[in-house]
């Protein structure tokens, strides 16, 4: 069992953690809890590590002798976990590096792309609500928070390990590559006259969302084939960004439903 | 100016920051930051802190003199204040005192009610998201968590002000209440079987989310009219919480528009 805190692997781990950096350079991310554990992928499990008291009541020792686990004590377990109450288990995963041909390869693709978004729970909550309604990916630009912060990976509850994603290098010029390709890029605007919930969405369609303070920028708002306005009673200004993209992604998968 | 860390009054407004209990003695609560204080109703404000820093550039000195207020040193400012970068105006505000009869009182009424919610964020988006889509009111359990929590309030942006809500004593009573008004509830259930987008909701309608990690309880669901389903696709067992009710109010706000 581990015990140092000053174990050089210990040290990195809780680095991993805390530092996008240290998770870049290594490739990898953290994921903690029991559901985390199961729903990953065992070939992308790079290092596992348990408590003594999880592993006596796991139900998962199949898994775990399968991708190899390390047993820590409680003290070298606080050190790494990024929880308040940690249960006990918490993996070094491996990133993915999906190409934005993945996220087109299917006849109508639905996808959203994210600017500059910031909240770290935002980004994870569209990740998991864009997996039930069924989207084929999620495209960011550079300056989005990143999505393997771990606040960001809980908040997936595990989508992050089936939803492509990627980080464009030149956003605009993705966004035109979807408009060569017939998909029809809507910009979630305040400037929008028409709403969302009369717009055709069987075909390809992306919806742009933007940063949670400032919305889309002009230079990529202007690149969308067309506003569209979620309406707002009363004196809402604006609408929570993981609101807005779920209640687009909802919109278009109940539309190609019908 | 109010330098002293010790005062009184400065002690008992970090309290009120921090403590619901505290909250709930004095019948106030908590609200930070520019926007905060403009949508205030006047009339409701108790005590006004700023900053010099903040007097000296704030566009709303007419306000501020209409409530009355204090200025207070940047190191008593840190001390009430809940957020990491502080705006340098915090505001002391009157509890509401909702009456059931208020959030039925317009023809077909939208509501939402609420039981064991936990997370302060999903509460606060959900009264935000509700305002935008014209609800009637929030309606919550007793255990849900305290809607004057900061990272509540602060999550609303300012639609605390504005949506009626209420704690039901007795959470049941009001479920058949509403159903003897001929208003329909209907439960998000996953097993539910009939999709919400195919629902009649111009009638009077009431959604009833449960907590994040239990769902509704057995005895809530029971007394609803009816389980209703949003699909997810993939793997994905169930919704945040905000983001579901955000689903379930828009989609009636777009069959009402209709």
């Amino acid at each position: 069992m581990l015990t140092s805190l000053n174990n050089t692997r210990i040290k990195r781990v809780a680095e991993l953690s805390k530092k996008a950096d240290a998770r870049k350079a290594d490739d990898v991310f953290i994921v903690e809890g029991i559901k985390m554990f199961q729903e990953a992928p065992t070939e992308r499990i790079r290092e596992c590590y348990v408590t003594e008291a999880f592993f006596d009541k796991c139900g998962c020792r199949e898994k775990l002798e399968k991708c190899g686990y390390e047993l820590v004590s409680e003290a070298v377990f606080h050190k790494i976990s990024d929880t308040r109450t940690p249960q006990g288990i918490l993996c070094v995963v491996r990133q993915y590096h999906y190409q934005l041909e993945t996220l087109l390869q299917k006849e109508a693709p639905l996808l959203v792309i994210l600017e500059g978004l910031q909240d770290p729970g935002n980004l994870g909550t569209i990740v998991r609500t864009g997996e039930g309604a069924g989207i084929d990916g999620v495209i960011m630009s550079k300056n989005t928070v990143d999505i393997y912060n771990p606040k960001t990976i809980r908040a997936t509850m595990g989508s992050i390990y089936r939803v492509p994603f990627l980080y464009a290098e030149d956003l605009p010029q993705v966004i035109l590559k979807l408009r060569d390709k017939q998909i029809r890029t809507f910009a979630a605007h305040l400037q929008g006259k028409e709403y969302y919930d009369v717009q055709e969405m069987k075909e390809g369609c992306a919806f742009l969302i933007g940063n949670e303070g400032n919305g889309l920028s002009k230079e990529i708002a202007g690149l969308a084939e067309k506003y569209i306005k979620i309406p707002m009673l009363g004196q809402v200004e604006s609408l929570n960004a993981a609101v807005a993209a779920a209640i687009l992604m909802y919109e278009a998968a109940a539309k190609r439903r019908a």
